[in-house]
């Protein structure tokens, strides 16, 4: 028998998640409930809105939703899902460009939001766009089981701290100038930047019910996505210029940071991304032979992957 | 027939709480998994540590835990309830500290998180302190039912975020100067200390299961006991001195907040404290009323109101 399945479009597919999660975004990160709020409230939360709205690429998003997908589970959990990873996500980069951390002004081709917010704004917003995460994740009703809820929360509180991504940016901290073995290297992005986006995948996953065969998989695969995500990002701050980015381009190597360019050079930090995705292809692959129904549900997790490793900023 | 139930005594119970809270706390802000660590995570761990071990009135535990006891609650889900809490509050004091808020270089009779470990790890320890309250509330095990750990996030997230302890912290930033209404000044401070003290009591009782009606009544001394706590810190903040406080005395005046005391003086706002604490009370007469077995669950919970209103520090 012949597969008549019509070929599978990321955009078309990205350009619907997108609408489902901007919406979504922009009600959660809503105004305060009183009327008239308070000024402050009403300050903190235009400070929010900012970080979080109208912009950034919503790869981790994305990926909650192409993994949710591939196990058939439950969109309405996924998608709060998809959010709170986003706002994880939207925090820590207000909270990094702060003039403590990385002192960065440019921010997805706007001003960042201590520049536009002031620092202490910045600060609140950022810590409360982290609160914010974990409630949209215990909506109180029956849409999200309880057990489900429960779940989600360990894995995001887990990705974002001390052993996460807050943990790989201490080790960031630590080893401005310093030489990183290849270990000490892939241990801080693991952390910085892996933990939160193979949460994300894992936690998509976690929105329905998958065999211990397919997490594994799964797992494998936002493994190899994550440190794809940054070896990329490393290659395109020496390759791409700052309105591509949308942000400061060559402050690596300005700031005097290690990365994959500083290990091992341009030519072989893009193999080592042409290998991470096969890796995660292959892990997919997997998948598509466990889960032999023909309804390729990891088209979405495939070509997010490839677009990936194959973006331009 | 005559009652013959041992005077309960605070410092007792006190101490064997805080023990179990001291305990789980050095246990659970915990030295990194992998061996040999990082440096970077090393000094995350020991900024966290510095921030939340050997110090504090422990007052939000306690409170969690007076509660749970109150409902005859489930032990092991208030201690994590309990030190979760202690854990926001305490990222709350690193990120209030440091120079772009309140600019503060004593607490608790030591320098403050960023002076010891600068500004960068202070503000990346906060930040992984508020994740690691969620790990705590999400133990993956039987110990806390599913259930309890989503509705413990919930109650969590919404009393520490933009609506709750962030906001007011926001409505803080914008008031500096400002002549605030007796109903604005309310407003800041219910959100900015009230929130997270009243879920400590709500989120004890949630532990447990209780009716309507006890329920209501420990949200109304919870609401009492978070708004004395502020008049009373109002009250020090005029009549103590910084040795006595562990931080800085006298620092509302001289930022020109606002405060009870420059909306109603000295003498009317220690009245409205000892008011506060007749409404907790009242609401805990309540509660012995409906469950009349005699046990005096709330025993703990009186006197703690009781401390926490006449305390000098």
């Amino acid at each position: 028998m012949t597969e008549t399945i019509p070929e599978f479009q990321l955009a078309d597919w990205s350009t619907l998640q997108l609408t489902r999660v901007e919406q979504a975004l922009g009600g959660w990160v809503a105004c305060p409930d009183s009327k008239p709020a308070a000024a402050g409230l009403v300050n903190l939360n235009l400070a929010m809105r900012y970080a979080v709205l109208d912009g950034g690429k919503r790869l981790r998003p994305l990926l909650v939703l192409a993994a949710c997908e591939a196990v058939h589970g439950n969109p309405q959990a996924a998608l709060r899902a998809a959010c709170a990873v986003e706002l994880i996500h939207a925090y820590s980069l207000v909270h990094d460009d702060m003039p403590c951390m990385d002192n960065d002004v440019l921010r997805r081709g706007k001003p960042t939001v201590h520049v536009k917010f002031g620092q202490a704004q910045a600060l609140l917003a950022g810590d409360a766009l982290q609160a914010l995460a974990f409630e949209l994740l215990t909506p109180d009703d029956d849409t999200v089981a309880a057990a489900t809820q429960a779940r989600l929360c360990r894995m995001l509180a887990r990705a974002a701290g001390g052993q996460g991504m807050a943990g790989g940016q201490a080790i960031d901290l630590a080893s401005v100038g310093l030489p990183l073995s290849s270990g000490q290297l892939h241990e801080m992005h693991r952390l910085k930047t892996g933990a939160l986006l193979q949460a994300s995948v894992l936690m998509g996953a976690n929105c329905g019910t998958a065999s211990a065969q397919v997490m594994d998989a799964l797992h494998d695969y936002g493994a190899a996505v994550g440190l794809a995500f940054q070896v990329v990002d490393d290659i395109l701050d020496v390759t791409a210029d700052s309105v591509t980015l949308g942000k400061t381009a060559g402050k690596d190597a300005a700031q005097d940071k290690p990365t994959f360019i500083s290990l091992m050079g341009l030519a072989a930090s893009k193999e080592y991304a042409r290998q991470l995705l096969a890796r995660a292809l292959a892990s997919l692959q997997t998948i598509d032979t466990l889960q032999s129904d023909g309804l390729h549900r990891t088209q979405a997790l495939h070509s997010l992957a490839d677009m990936l490793v194959n973006r331009q900023h």
